[in-house]
């Protein structure tokens, strides 16, 4: 990862990735190290991924899902047992050969998923239908070797959570499937301010050794895509490659069916290249680790009442369930704003000896940065609502700016017009994949996803056939 | 890791070993996979480290820390920065010499710990005396390549939290090596029903690169003795290799000192190894994932009465905030009871239809396996007053026999005759490391820890010098 040397924001829309990268600085979201391709996650970014942890976690729990731990190395020859699935990693993992002086007998790879792994275990652990389903999960690091990187969006380390179901008959995998990627769809809806739009991806892009890949896909505020989430229904093909079977109701060995579904540190990537503006990152208050920064005019002393009061206002919305911080370091009042703005705090609630005598404070959403004068004793009431308006409009907001970009082209001409405009192409497309390779390399567009709920009305702008689906294309992350 | 094919418990007593091992099985606690010396933890297990994990990092918080990740890898030129940090961890690393096809110019480690990481960022961060102090902490997995391991006590991958803080003077930051040393034992007093040893490591066992380690010593059933977490003062050592430097109050370019501190899923092993008995895990309530396991008797059923009121009891359980599980399964009530003892439920609540009748059920204490008649109106109000009693009852039970092990030897005789004996000699020690390493070398023993508020008062038993310390030696897992 480049190394961004001067921490003054890039404008947003002068260059975007630069832009980009000046945020993830100037906010202390992140550092770099000398383990090239690797980044530190800094106390704002984490305590970010800790909230989204937290929701997800709850809602897989409340689903049934269980956590494990299991080992971050992987023998070769267990990653091997799936032909697909090694096919599609051995390429981008890291290999450990040495443990301490001695060379290993033979070398083991850092998980850069676990499907191995947990089949592995499955096949000791499943013997009859009682015990199924089994609904694991994990939170863990994962690596893949990549060769360009970018802080959150492509990363040699990345932090995620990853889970693995199996059931007694395949209904009931490919429903988890579904289940799984509606709960990523809700939360970055919810929480994350994000509309994503979901389907099924193609042949081509779907993950190596599943059945059917589902994934949501978020438009970033340039038009590129960020595939945020995928949900994969694999079938009976790890289960027969590891020979896992069980005793069925009926007294017959069968094979059960699995699923697996993960997401990523990527989805901070997306709230920033949604949200941010030209003053650095805006959180969606959902997720916002400190939803109001209290920011009291004057000096830090026992001597100034406004601060006192800044004091006297923390507590209460602590009370209130609200998380807050005061600014209480010795820089000028202009130099905390600016700050604040940076780290995205919701709120900024501001308050001087003048506002003090009228018994009001000054708050201003980050979003809008619009001026709201609130009375002092009103905060515990209008803050929470005020928190409320700046999320439904954040996701208005983004959900706007994303249909705006959203396209269909009905002919060859059309799709070549509209490839150059940033955004999604929605195409009826013949199901062909030589057709998806020529749009990729006419118009350097990637097939998003099969849209599940229209139905193919015209011919494949490419071939001239028949459509089989009406798909989106774009350029991605 | 041997793998224990054989399920049944062992006999504590007669091999306490084996009983460990087999209990760690049995409970479902962990399972082994190819990738030799490490473990997968199940859910179960997972589950205790999730309550542990949850627990300690709202201590951090309170107490002002940051969570932050770093990456895992380490580029071999950065950990040879410290020369005895090096000379320490350099033999017990895993080596990654490989990303997909490439040879990397420079091998990596997966992290055996992380000061170089955090000592390298804290160079670029840390400018004035503002920017201190700094106190972060990392949840992360970490990797020593263990020739010989089992499972949570000694194995190739271990999760665990390292804390690591910069403060503009010693005294601040022996202050917080010594604060977070009492958080640890604190934790494991108070929640995990572990009576402990703190005190100071001699100078050969201090952590490799450390002015000063402390630590928690805590005593297995067997006598042994298990270090259960450790906070290091590192004076400005690493500083100083770092060059790390920060302009005080008095426009002084000055060296901060640090510390760093950390424990690990070696305490799932501690609480297994001094609470467990013949029929399995004990677990002190406060750690319990599910504090009450409910056993109707009869069969699962829409008719049977039992069931029906089990399924009231459990909501009336969860709304009091006791967290609960019913055994739906169809195995045997005699079945239920002894898996319910296997893992560790605190309290089992046994509901038959006779009960019914009249209006009691029968809680079963697991740690004394004492039965309770309870009234059903009572159970919101017994239940959790049982649950403290165990708790306090499992902590002066441990204490107990930890205090019933700890010998006095005053001469050569004495420590060669209790040395015989399990658990830990305190003595009078001049000092001297050559005197330590005799005591290992003759009687098998090592240093434990110094302790704080004694004096030492009599003669070293090896040399007959004057005593400098009271110490404890004993044998270490």
């Amino acid at each position: 990862m480049a190394e961004i040397q001067n921490k003054e924001i890039i404008k947003r829309d002068d260059n975007f990735a630069d832009w980009y990268t000046s945020i993830v600085k100037k906010a202390d979201l992140v550092d770099y190290t000398s383990t090239k391709g690797s980044m530190i996650i800094r106390p704002l970014g984490y305590a970010i991924w800790e909230n989204i942890v937290n929701v997800l976690d709850s809602e897989f729990k409340k689903l049934g899902h269980e956590n494990v731990q299991m080992p971050m190395f992987i023998p070769e020859s267990l990653l091997n047992i799936e032909k697909e699935h090694v096919e599609g990693f051995a390429p981008e993992v890291a290999w450990v050969t040495h443990g301490g002086k001695e060379k290993l007998p033979e070398r083991l790879c850092v998980r850069p998923t676990s499907e191995t792994l947990f089949c592995e275990h499955y096949k000791k652990i499943i013997k009859s239908y009682r015990d199924l389903p089994i609904l694991y999960n994990q939170w863990c690091t994962i690596v893949r070797w990549e060769k360009t990187t970018r802080p959150f969006l492509r990363s040699r380390e990345i932090l995620w959570q990853e889970g693995h179901t199996m059931h007694a008959t395949s209904k009931e995998a490919m429903d988890e499937t579904l289940r799984m990627l509606k709960v990523y769809e809700d939360f970055q809806k919810n929480y994350l301010a994000l509309p994503v739009i979901v389907g099924e991806k193609t042949e081509k892009e779907k993950f190596a050794g599943a059945d059917k890949t589902y994934t949501i896909e978020a438009m970033m505020y340039d038009g590129y895509a960020l595939q945020n989430g995928t949900s994969h229904y694999f079938g009976d093909h790890f289960a027969k490659a590891f020979g896992i079977e069980f005793l069925d109701k009926d007294n017959k060995l069968k094979t059960p069916y699995q699923t697996s579904w993960g997401c990523t540190t990527r989805m901070i990537g997306a709230i920033i290249m949604t949200h941010g503006d030209d003053q650095g990152l805006v959180l969606p208050p959902k997720i916002a680790p400190t939803k109001v920064i209290i920011i009291p005019i004057g000096k830090i002393s026992e001597e100034n009442k406004a601060y006192l009061k800044a004091k006297e206002l923390k507590e209460e919305l602590l009370n209130a369930g609200i998380t807050v911080k005061i600014d209480e370091t010795d820089k000028t009042p202009g130099y905390k704003f600016a700050e604040a703005e940076v780290k995205g705090f919701p709120i900024r609630l501001e308050i001087g000896n003048r506002d003090l005598e009228n018994n009001v404070v000054t708050l201003v959403r980050r979003d809008t940065r619009e001026k709201i004068t609130c009375k002092i004793d009103d905060i515990t009431k209008e803050i929470p609502k005020l928190l409320d308006t700046i999320q439904d409009d954040m996701y208005n907001r983004a959900l706007e700016r994303r249909n705006s970009m959203l396209y269909e082209a009905n002919s060859y001409e059309e799709l070549s017009e509209l490839s150059k405009k940033p955004g999604f192409v929605k195409i009826n497309w013949c199901g062909n994949s030589e057709c998806e390779d020529k749009i990729r390399e006419e118009f350097g567009l990637k097939s998003r996803c099969i849209i599940e709920d229209e139905k193919a009305d015209g011919k494949c702008p490419i071939c001239n056939k028949d459509g089989k689906h009406k798909i989106y294309f774009g350029r991605q992350y």
